[in-house]
């Protein structure tokens, strides 16, 4: 794939730190500019090598990039965007890495739709993270292996999905375009409900009996200690499917329940037996 | 502490072939016998230098123990106790690492109750282990800083606490002494409630959606991957205890719901807040 000339990151914390520094690693870009409202943020990311140079403006950031990819929280990102197609030039395309992609995509397209031309902008939620946060968390390999959904709507080019998709191939990733609705209905599930489990069962557990707890309840509460802010961003932008998810947990769990009161083995042992075959169904798709 | 002569190990999977190792590789046990059903899992505890010894019959392996552990699931710890304490020369202590404690301290303390002499028992639960079973992932390391607990009942013996604390501290780990109830209490919610959620989140996870998760995902449903068998034995064992931490778990779900479904997010922001105190909190206990 074609070297960029320069890519703007807009919000270099650990995704868009991981972004530059992956940018670098494989050569991918002649310059790695940063935007953050933070001068130490800009400075952090820049002494880790994932930027070249750091800017606070916006309009500074991406007035020569080829490609913006806005890595702010979920909450920030339709703000980010508009600012970005408004300072970028014509031909750029801008991208995002927000782990809701409804809401995100839904505004910033009715926001573009009165523009004949200009930045493009396609969604992007790489699978990949931490439960920490910040420049100094970023890896280059952060997003090898990893899955990336790059979203389809009405108003998207099939041009850009290709050119956003090649981007997060040369990162190491394998690309899966949908909607923004089945991206979320599904990320519900697979990520915002091992949040609200995780969160529920720290939140549940009296701290008089955490030198009790051992590795079963420490990786299952991991993500409970995510940024907050970030996450009830996530859950608010994604709400009502989180919700929905929710009642689906709580099924499950009445289900588990009924059979463990009711002494009741067999259907106990079918739970037990189809949750590690999911396990085993994971773990074989591999990274 | 003193070396031991003889140690006998019934039950050579993870848990009875890390004591094992453990035992050799610091060097307290001049012989290390275990005792097993299947020969194979013998010569598998063997081939890693976690036996010296293996034999089928408890009677056997027991004969010259001073102590003898047993680690098989919880739902024949009981019954073996019983063939350990019949078989061991009268001055042996056996001890157990049952997950549950007040069924099987209760029944080995009943079924030893009319005996004024012979071996001694303790029952024990070392907060370590792993989803993967067997003595081929053995490590000698299993109990180094790990949390024990020691059970303390009306027929404890003082002294035979303090020599299996000794013991278990000799491997490295932090003893706490309770009662069974308590410990079955507290794990309910420190240990059998993370299991209970690993296991619905990954059953209520539909499988085409299995290629959308990731690290937060896999982290959350790790303990479900572990096996069905012995966890439908922990549930079944500590039934009660589990139903009532569920309905803590269910309570806390309905709380993240309702301020979700209300838009009432300062009480989301301080519910996910107080879930990242809790790590924070159990972080700094350290491993």
């Amino acid at each position: 794939m074609a070297e960029y000339g320069t890519v703007a990151i807009v919000g270099v914390g650990l995704i868009g730190g991981s972004i530059g520094l992956a940018l670098r690693e494989r050569k991918l870009a002649r310059r790695i500019v940063g935007v953050g409202r933070r001068q130490n943020s800009l400075d952090a990311a820049r002494g880790i090598g994932a930027i070249d140079h750091g800017v606070t403006s916006i309009g500074e950031g991406a007035s020569e990039a080829q490609l913006v990819v806005v890595a702010t929280p979920v909450d920030t990102v339709v703000e980010r965007v508009i600012q970005a197609v408004t300072a970028a030039p014509p031909d750029a395309l801008i991208t995002d890495v927000g782990s809701t992609k409804e809401n995100i995509v839904s505004m910033v397209d009715a926001a573009l739709a009165p523009r004949r031309s200009g930045p493009r902008f396609v969604g992007s939620h790489p699978l990949a993270g931490d439960h920490r946060t910040g420049a100094q968390h970023a890896r280059a390999d952060m997003f090898d292996g990893c899955i990336v959904v790059v979203t389809r709507s009405a108003a998207t080019r099939p041009a850009a999905v290709t050119e956003i998709s090649g981007f997060w191939e040369s990162l190491g990733a394998s690309v899966t375009t949908m909607t923004p609705a089945k991206h979320d209905a599904a990320l519900a599930i697979t990520s915002h409900l091992p949040h609200v489990a995780a969160v529920a069962l720290a939140a549940a557990t009296p701290t008089e009996l955490l030198r009790l707890t051992a590795s079963g309840w420490r990786d299952t509460t991991r993500v409970a200690g995510g940024d907050p802010k970030l996450w009830q961003a996530i859950f608010t932008a994604n709400r009502q499917r989180v919700l929905e998810a929710m009642d689906l947990l709580g099924q499950t769990l009445d289900n588990l329940r009924e059979a463990l009161e009711l002494g009741d083995f067999e259907n106990l042992a079918a739970m037990l037996e189809a949750a590690a075959k999911k396990k085993r169904e994971r773990d074989a798709l591999g990274d």
